[in-house]
C-alpha cells in the first residue's frame, strides 16, 4: 500500500509529531511510505524516507528538501517548467494544533485529498475539552464534572481539592497541573493560561482505574485494539509523554472482566459513531465503581497507538480502504438562468 | 477601507453567494472592494469589480480571469516570472458548504489571512442543526425539540403532525418540507436525504412569532442590528430566499416591547460569546408565550443582513478592525535537542 505520512505542524506538539512519524516508519515498513512535513511556518516539504530522523528537523536540514504546495488531489512539487504530483492516501499525524483542530482536515477535504484522520466536526469535539464534555452529555456518556475559567480569577471554584487544571485545547499534558491546595493554584493557572484563554478545572480522582482503548470503523464494522491499563504515575508530564509517543512494543492486555471490556467498547462506539469515521482514535477511560467515564479522546493518538493493535499494518490498510468521502454539490446555475431570463437580460 | 469579498464555493448555495456578493458591492461602495470567486472545482479567481454580475458566472466568463492560489497572508496571482499578492482583510461570503462548514475558515487561518466570518468551532456549531441544539442545551438556550433520522425508516417518529423535515446540514431552506400528515412524509424524506445523510424532524409550530436579529462583537462590545419580524409565509422556499439574499432596502423595526427586545439580545449574546468572535451573524428566533427559542444561526447571513443595520458600512469597518487572531505555537526543538544530547548523538 502507498501511504504518505503528514506530520509536523505549528503546534506545541510539533516535536512529538516528528517522533510519531519516525516510529510509524518502522511500524509500517511493509507499506510504500512517503513523508510530508509541515513546518511551523506552514510550508510543506517532501522528506526522503532515509532522512527521517529527529535532527533533520531540529537542525533545519529539511529546508533543503523539495517544497510542496496543495493542489487538487495532491501535494505538488513545482519547478519553473514542470510539476510533480504526490497523490494517494495521506495519514494525518500532526498532533495538537493544525492536525487535531480541524485545519488539516479542512485543507485535505478542500483539495479532495484522501486521508486517515478526524474530519472537521470530529476535530472540534475532541480538540476542545469543553466540547468533549458536551458530546458526552448529548450522547449519554459519563464524563468527569468540570468548571471553566476564562481568567485567573478563581474565587468561585466549587470543586474541592485536589483538582486538575488543564488548558481547554491542548493535548500531551502540556500546561496541565495537579493542584493539591489553594496555595498551588495561582502557579498552575499561570501555566495553563499560557497555552489557552480557556482553562478547565476537574476533580483529581485518586485511586481511579485507567484504561485505554483504540479503534476505527472500516466497511461499517468497528475494529478494536486490546484494552491497556496504562503505566500508572500521578500523570504523565510532557517529557514522559514524549517518550510515550515513540512506543512501538506491543502493550500488555489489561486484566479485566469480559463485562468491563464490553462496557468500554460500548462507550467507545457511542463516542465514535457518526463522527469519527475515517479516523483511528484512542479513548482514555476512567473506571470508578464499575462505571465507565470518558476522560479524553485522542483523534490522532501518539504513533497511532500502534502498540495496542495485534496487526497494526493490516489495521491501517483496512482503514485506508474504507475512507469516507464528502459529497460535493454540483452547480448548474439554474436559478441565475431562470432569474436573468425573467428579467429579460 | 480595503476589503475583499470571497464568494462562490462548491455548495448548493453557490448561486445565492453570487447574489449576496453583487448586493454587497452596492452596500459597501465606500470601501475599496476586491472580489475573489471560488468556483465549484475550488479554483480561485480574481474578479474585476465591473464584471460583478450574475452572467459572468453562469456563462463561465470568470474562467478567463486571473487564477489565484493561497499563500502566506494572501491570495497570489502567479505567472511564469512574477507573482502579485492580494492581501488585506477578507469577508467570507460563501454560504453553505465550504463557507459555513469550517473549510474556508481553516484555509484562511492556516494561511494567516485575516477575515470576517465564523471560525472553525463556530462553523461546526451553526452549520449542523444537531450541533446547534447541543449548543443550546449546554448554554441554557431554549430550542425546538427534535428527532434525528439517519434513514428513511420513520416508524418511530414521536413528534405529532404537522412536522418540519430538514437536512441536518443545509441552509436556505434547501430540502426542507412541512409535512401535515403521514402520507406526505416519504416524499419529504426523499427530498431531505438527497442533501444529507442525517435529517432532523421538528414540530411545525403554527402561529408562532418570528424575529431576526443580527449582531457582532467589536472591541469586546456587542453591536446589534434592529430586530425584524420577517415577512411571514409558511416558510421561504429556495426561490423566495434567493430573492431575499439580494435585499438591500432597510428593514422595518419590529413593533415589540423593550422587554422582548432585551430578551432577544440576551439570548443572542449566549449564542455568540466565546464562539462567534470575528463574525457578523444573524439569529432567527421563535417567540412562544413570551419565551425566546433559537431557531437557527446564520453565521454568514444572506448579503450579511445589511438591511438590518443603521449604518452597515460602518458596522463592517468596526468589525474588520477588531478581528481575533489565532496564537501560533513557536517550535524551538528543545526536546529533540535534549534527547539527542542525552543519547550522545
Amino acid at each position: 500500500m502507498k501511504l504518505t505520512i503528514l506530520f509536523g505542524g505549528a503546534s506545541f506538539e510539533h516535536e512529538i509529531s516528528i517522533v510519531s512519524a519516525i516510529t510509524l516508519k518502522e511500524k509500517l515498513s511493509d507499506s510504500d511510505l512517503s513523508f510530508v512535513f509541515c513546518d511551523q511556518d506552514h510550508t510543506f516539504y517532501l522528506i526522503e524516507p532515509s532522512k527521517m530522523r529527529a535532527t533533520t528537523f531540529s537542525k533545519g536540514e529539511y529546508k533543503k528538501m523539495p517544497k510542496l504546495v496543495l493542489s487538487k488531489g495532491a501535494f505538488t512539487q513545482k519547478s519553473m517548467f514542470s510539476s510533480k504530483e504526490h497523490a494517494g492516501i495521506f495519514l494525518n499525524l500532526i498532533h495538537g494544533a493544525d492536525g487535531e483542530d480541524g485545519s488539516i482536515a479542512a485543507l485535505l477535504d478542500f483539495y479532495s485529498i484522501k486521508y486517515i484522520g478526524p474530519r472537521i466536526d470530529a476535530s472540534v469535539f475532541s480538540y476542545d475539552k469543553r466540547y468533549t464534555k458536551w458530546l458526552c452529555n448529548e450522547r449519554g456518556i459519563k464524563s468527569v464534572k468540570y468548571e471553566e475559567l476564562s481568567s485567573k480569577e478563581h474565587s468561585n471554584i466549587k470543586i474541592p481539592y485536589p483538582v486538575i487544571i488543564k488548558p481547554a485545547r491542548l493535548g500531551s499534558s502540556i500546561g496541565v497541573s495537579i493542584v493539591k491546595e489553594e496555595g498551588e493554584l495561582d502557579y498552575a493557572l499561570d501555566s495553563a493560561f499560557e497555552y489557552d484563554k480557556s482553562v478547565i478545572v476537574e476533580p483529581f480522582l485518586e485511586g481511579v482505574k485507567e484504561y485505554n482503548l483504540a479503534g476505527f470503523m472500516a466497511n461499517s464494522v468497528m475494529h478494536f485494539s486490546i484494552v491497556e491499563e496504562p503505566h500508572k504515575e500521578e500523570f504523565l508530564d510532557f517529557e514522559k509523554k514524549y517518550m510515550d509517543f515513540s512506543r512501538s512494543d506491543r502493550a500488555l492486555k489489561a486484566d479485566i472482566s469480559a463485562e468491563l471490556e464490553s462496557k468500554l467498547k460500548k462507550t467507545f462506539i457511542k463516542v465514535y459513531k457518526n463522527l469519527f469515521e475515517g479516523s483511528l482514535i484512542r479513548c482514555d477511560f476512567f473506571v470508578v465503581e464499575g462505571e465507565v467515564y470518558l476522560n479524553e479522546i485522542n483523534p490522532i493518538p501518539g504513533s497511532m497507538a500502534n502498540y495496542l493493535f495485534e496487526d497494526f499494518q493490516a489495521s491501517i490498510e483496512l482503514l485506508a480502504n474504507s475512507l469516507p468521502h464528502a459529497k460535493r454539490a454540483k452547480v448548474n446555475y439554474d436559478y441565475i438562468h431562470s432569474i436573468t431570463k425573467a428579467k429579460g437580460k
